[in-house]
């Protein structure tokens, strides 16, 4: 079974949930710059998704380039990825329309922390199906940024009901982290080629 | 005519179904999590049908394996089933605000069953282009699960207007059984190849 | 240039147009089936604008066979016409809302003709480029539907002021008349190859 | 690393937004040619914004044709661009809605201008990639076009305060510019294969 497909159909979901996204950045009545005003948060909340769904479309290249069989539970790991990716437009919207109060601020961090979970089951899912000599196991190594962002949103949500703008510095931090694309999957599979 | 740009197209579509069907779950004006309590038979709706989406792909993804020639019988019938999955987001978006009742409940049999009819067709339009030794036709074998949803679809849609619940548990029970991809094209393929 | 990008950003556009066609059919706010009346035209005005996207993919895929290189012309003939067709859904809603009102039914056979048109230039386009033994040319020979489906049109529009469902019959028609794939240019290909 | 993925996701985002500005051209309530009136500065901007997306696709499509290998750098760069066109939507449906009035013409110019860079930094992050043979430096040469219009844009933008529609004849005047396909890339690359 080729991967083409199933990189296919991740690529047209994740390109359509960012442009969903922006539809919650509705066009204001008023010509006026005061007239966007109100719609600051809702647009911070639109780039902080829109680097999450980068970051996760990234990921997800490098970690498919480890991949060369499809099985039937990658392919359900990844509609359980997509599934919970597909909840961030709505996240994003409850959150920047709130001005990024308490519920909907631990909402957005349980969405995240989901998506975590399902992307470090596809993770085991694919590494599974390598069997010992995994590509992707040797890749990922101790794999500190997997282990550490769920543990993070796991601080966060309950933070949000006390300093809700604590639980927003960590979702930008763990962002920032997982900014610099995975070179440990580049490395792993240069040794490999030599 | 290769079959490239027909997975391209489906693709396309089924990733905009399922996310447009998240449209239909509205961010609420509250930020209490009070305000997203209604929206839970809308949730577990979209649950539903993406659910169905997915095994909807999934099969198609398996049964197009097996073809190597497009038709134009095949594109039409394949068509024909994209407008019946079109149709989802309109009956999950009906039910779940119902919170489903009735009408809705029997609407989404319907759709449900249209759509199986319709890849049915699909099926049997492949296997007559295949000619006498069809790798599908062996591939589904008895085809116990297609012949058998129709049918339990055709109990759920007059049982909405009795008990409402036992037409849901009856859609559950249709995905959960298809929830299991489908071996036994992988192991036609696999037969043949050997 | 390979033609690989045109094909699917067409076939994105394509599809996201059929998956935006169906938001017109908006979930009603009752549960009963009387509810569901006031759809009906909106729902006929999106299953023939269905089959007209339908038609114009199958010819497009078609009409892509023949072509190797892709010049710049092309790809803004091809532009031309995915503009035309992104008016689909505006037209098709208006008109199903109004229930095929002369005006609305006047404004989606301009539509139609303007799409007509764009298919018209994209294939004039394509024969220029392919030189004097052109296989497209040969392929669609004297064109009898693609001329005479604009002069349709051209009657159906003002026509739409004096009978409306006249109009929406030629619609019909037009669409029935090109349901059958262009076996031509499959004839034309399988020709040279002999 | 392959660029088809790439490809394959730009399409999928810029095919998303062309069909996502059509939306803003809603649906009128009456059926009198008298209620289209009011849509049309929201056509226009459509028409604009449409061919401006059709313009950035074509050259994106020309620009990744010189590129083999896809590192990090050019990924981010890619979703920086994909960021700021995501804004177009917005940008186009307040113009259109506000009759062409300042603030929202001079916002359009901001993401045009910001598109504009975004471009920019992808193009010096793949020549950069590419090292000091570069066949995408050799190929846009002295970029008088990709110079002229950042600068062109910001003028438009205070301008807009004072005459609303010389800005709009500078968005014009730029998307005109641009409308002949980059030939100079297409001849680079004729050049190399000699």
């Amino acid at each position: 079974m080729g991967k083409a497909r199933l990189e296919a159909f991740s690529d047209g979901v994740l390109a359509i949930m960012i442009t969903i996204m922006v539809l919650e950045l509705k066009v204001p009545h008023g010509n006026a710059i005061a007239a966007l005003s109100p719609l600051l948060p809702v647009f911070l909340s639109y780039v902080l998704s829109f680097v999450y769904i980068g970051i996760y479309w990234n990921n997800h290249h490098h970690m498919l380039h480890t991949v060369e069989r499809i099985s039937g539970g990658i392919l359900w790991a990844n509609l359980h990825l997509l599934f919970w990716l597909s909840l961030f437009p709505f996240a994003t919207g409850w959150m920047g329309e709130n001005h990024f109060l308490s519920v909907p601020v631990a909402l957005y961090g349980v969405v995240l922390l989901m998506a975590g979970v399902a992307y470090w089951v596809l993770q085991q899912t694919i590494i599974a199906s390598q069997g010992e000599d995994s590509l992707l196991a040797r890749a990922i190594g101790k794999d500190f940024k997997g282990k550490s962002s769920p543990l993070l949103y796991t601080i966060a949500i309950p933070m949000a009901f006390v300093y809700s703008w604590m639980s927003q510095c960590i979702y930008v931090f763990v962002a920032l982290m997982w900014l610099v694309p995975d070179r440990r999957i580049e490395q792993a599979i240069a040794k490999r080629l030599e």
